[in-house]
């Protein structure tokens, strides 16, 4: 039972939603780097809750505290510690979840694999919320990952069945898309939608082979995101569609480098990184706490029963997940930097 | 850089295409399990060339030889490591792919990363090769997981855009599948499609939050099969089209045990399994080896090249890759049982 | 570069001696067990400067706030985060330690290991101070351990060239170890000793082999604490004055179990525990920090210097290093317990 | 359940002494080196019984078949798998250990860990014998030090309580030690002895902090030789009889860099490296396989019982675990420089 991941950058997240606090600890980021704490907290800003289309109420500062691994205003070597303070918590909507769990929340698989021991409330240490602290911790990788050339921009692809087109506001959204997600936030219903994201700037010959390569750690750590059901490299799944000779992506020099024409491959060859982009398609789904009335069981009753879920919820988690998915992808790519 | 995964049950897998053997390294495999060999060897078979439309004409037996963990029969709580002898090769095939690396291959990348180190005939240790002691591994985790009443089954959804029927052949195939891959075939191309895999009879409390639940563990270990470029759980892409309330599988007592009505989640709910079916789907891309004249870069000569790849290959290398699925979600499977 | 050890129980360890707060992560403790925060409170007090002989002025409350893992008193199955703060710093004390490195610290090897980015003041990272959350996340081990019938217990067997009598006093001193104490401080001097520890009530069978055994886990962990420089298991060292006939420990039956008549291999055989008492010592080194003149360099001026080190330290550390062995032991042996 | 360790370079060991090989697999090794296998093989037979005094009849010539990993006479990056065979067993001899185990052994602990289904013939996985493959490994991690200019050398600093004087044989054994041995193997007995080690070249700044340093990584490994049952580092035990002003190692600039005038430290400071020698010492236990008659336990039949351990073993292990001490610290070495 753990919550961290990564070989030569580890990160270990912990807290539940609505306990004293979460936070999270950096292991093995490089030392003598000055991080702009603004644009982290810009950085943070952009996960908080804050106007999108369907965004919950629930509104934190979620500034986060750095108790340790900073000295005189650098990293120092140690490791990270920052922690962030659970103050806007309304627990009384959830009292009796550990009792009726909801549909498509870890509810009721957490209260099997703890024996009922598990804090509940709001989803414990299965809330979204717990991409606070992942958004620290890739914030601090994004900007040393920056100082190297290297960039993680993440965008929203689709909302539901439709694709989102150029004319984007500053969350990634498109005028339809706001009406689907605003409709779907009236019917007591919510949407998910599928997001791309792009490493541009790594070198060629990162990863390792077989189960240590590059797809390997970047899907491990992104279906550590909430509500992440999906993830494709390059072509994915389309790239079943197509011929052989349709999908390889052709090589030639350029610039004096041998690149690839195409990038069916996302970057990616045998585990490895090719100098081209790394892009990959992550689905999120849509969000499962909703208005409407749903089928549960009382699990004290042992009986079937119907649930309407009170709190404070999304109608549609994507556009707040584009900067985690940036965050988680940040911390991958460092990792694989510092091999 | 590593060929291993896994934390209660590890799996190390070594050897090039073209090096003397292959082979695997499993560790924490239970002690007292007799395995029966004459299983063993038809799972692997499985996975041989043995007239699949459009598998290769390179032939081997592909006999493990078990040098340790077993005695009088039985696991006996040391490594498991066995040896597949590789005899039937044919080098001179391979001669220059370090100056002219084959697009959608591993080539280029293993050259960068060894600083052209790499025994790059067929690949090296990037081969679909590698996957023979995979499947054996997986051979033994399966028959365990039976004793567990624990199966794991993989179908193949599609080849190209063509979605199979039930009328299948043993290797998974409809008639329409097989005439898509013999064309390919003829046509010095390839084909890629979908592999469908369920994991059933997993009791509901297994996996860990966050990083390290059944998803993460899953997708690090089934992107270490060569070609997989996408994963998706339950409803996966699909399920980004539908409502939350469609999507969230409603929960009922069933044999007194709740249970979802659907399985949207795949099985898993917050990283953690719920009882149901885990079920997954994996993109397999078009076999990269294709006779057609491709574009490439002459890393001797730093200029454009054409390359007219040689050698025995797979025009669809879908069929093959089944029961290298189920053995690699064997694997996991195991993993997350002995926790 | 990592702070943290563990496979089913993992530890972190963070924050430096003048930062914000010190702290750690418990990831894999299981779920819904109830500590006693009194007594959690009480071990942890054992640690903390309370009038030892030779023991430092600077005094701190040391009480940790729990951040995360716990749910109405008990344990909910989500990493525990826990932080105590630094109030009592008198950072002008080490204003120079990153030019003239204190002798037998790791003032240097940290300067270089990060380029000179280390928060040097007390030690940073490397303080005896963070064996305080050790403590905290030892305590919790501990209980549980009690709970299962496993007891952790440390004593001092020789200050100096003194062997410690049965005469001890609560810090586990007699009245000439004091005494040693004492004239060291007075000199300006310090004194080391060796501490013993036996976990008892630890069933046959636990362990791995080789690498992963019970000798390697206890001093990879027990190596993590300031100023430990060896460990012995059983007779350790002076077994290889021993004949085999005399070393090897003859079996028996008792109480219908095989046991052993000695002790020698101090509970374990081949890596693994053979139900009897685990029992190892440390050796842990005299204080580095001493008033008296010391040579060192100036890494500025690039020349040799002499030092007098101020602040508050201790002339012996080995009393309060005794709950920090016993904390340590009883981590690795939950580690071990939850295989 | 694990025969393995390291993080950048990864070293499993499998094999049982009577099945059909014992071998080794690395991962991480350097791509590129070309190692002198006659070298490997000399340093290999410094470990092979080869009229050492008290050395065992069992004579096997222990030459390694690579299966991969080298390519051209290189590494070529991927996992290097290297097997022996086991050629010259008597498994008779060991026809019923894991009835009555033997005083000393594994036996009854691994029958325990594995409820009676270990190979326990010659004490199977934990047998000396798989110090051979260790001795492979750490060949080929020496050559490669060597090339960086690092060094590894052991050697015997006692037996028994006889102190090995200069004047030492190719075994490192001086006319006295032989004598003890000769005498203790007449007897039907053993002894055992203490091994000092030296790395020499190593840079400032290798390690990580707490759990993670260089003697915590050594011990862990060096425990997985069989019969090591202590450790110390610098002057480890016998420093806790210094004074702190005699224990601290006083810094000087030599030749423009930071040195320090004595080694007490044994060359790790906070777990990193200062640049001086890591040096410790091994306390290697007297064999435990003795010809004389020992008191036992018959598990069938529930009672005590006797045993004369037949079969052919070694009076004195520390001259063959000479190179296996220098192996292990290889390997860790070049862990530690990999980072």
């Amino acid at each position: 039972m753990s919550s961290s991941f990564g070989k030569n950058l580890k990160v270990t997240i912990f807290g539940e939603s609505h306990g004293p606090a979460i936070g999270c600890v950096l292991e093995g980021f490089p030392a003598g780097f000055a991080p702009d704490m603004d644009k982290v907290t810009a950085f943070m800003q952009r996960r908080a809750s804050r106007g999108q289309a369907g965004a919950t109420a629930r509104s934190e500062e979620d500034l986060p505290e750095v108790l340790s691994g900073l000295f005189e205003g650098k990293t120092c070597g140690t490791p990270i510690a920052a922690v962030i303070r659970n103050n806007n918590t309304q627990s009384q909507d959830y009292a009796n979840l550990n009792v009726c769990p909801r549909p498509g929340h870890a509810d009721l698989t957490w209260n099997a694999k703890t024996k009922g021991a598990n804090d509940y409330r709001g989803g414990g240490h299965a809330s979204g919320r717990l991409t606070a602290p992942m958004c620290f911790a890739g914030a601090l990788a994004k900007q040393y990952l920056e100082s190297q050339g290297v960039a993680v921009n993440a965008s929203i692809c689709s909302i539901k069945d439709h694709q989102i087109s150029d004319n984007q506001d500053e969350f990634g959204l498109d005028e339809e898309a706001r009406k689907i997600i605003e409709e779907a936030q009236k019917a007591g219903d919510s949407v998910g939608g599928i997001i791309e994201c792009a490493i541009t700037g790594l070198p060629m010959g990162l990863g390792s082979p077989i189960f240590d390569g590059v797809e390997n750690k970047l899907s491990q750590a992104i279906f550590g995101i909430p509500a992440v059901k999906g993830i494709e490299f390059g072509s994915g799944f389309s790239g079943t569609k197509l011929m052989g000779s349709q999908n390889n992506d052709a090589f030639a020099y350029k610039n004096g480098k041998p690149v690839t024409k195409t990038n069916n491959a996302g970057g990616i060859l045998g585990g490895i990184t090719n100098g081209m982009p790394v892009t990959f398609r992550v689905a999120v789904k849509p969000t499962p706490s909703i208005a409407k009335e749903q089928q549960t069981v009382d699990l004290d009753k042992k009986k079937d029963a119907s649930l309407e879920i009170k709190g404070r919820h999304d109608a549609c988690i994507v556009p707040r997940a584009l900067p985690v998915v940036e965050a988680v992808a940040a911390l991958v790519a460092l990792d694989l930097l510092l091999d």
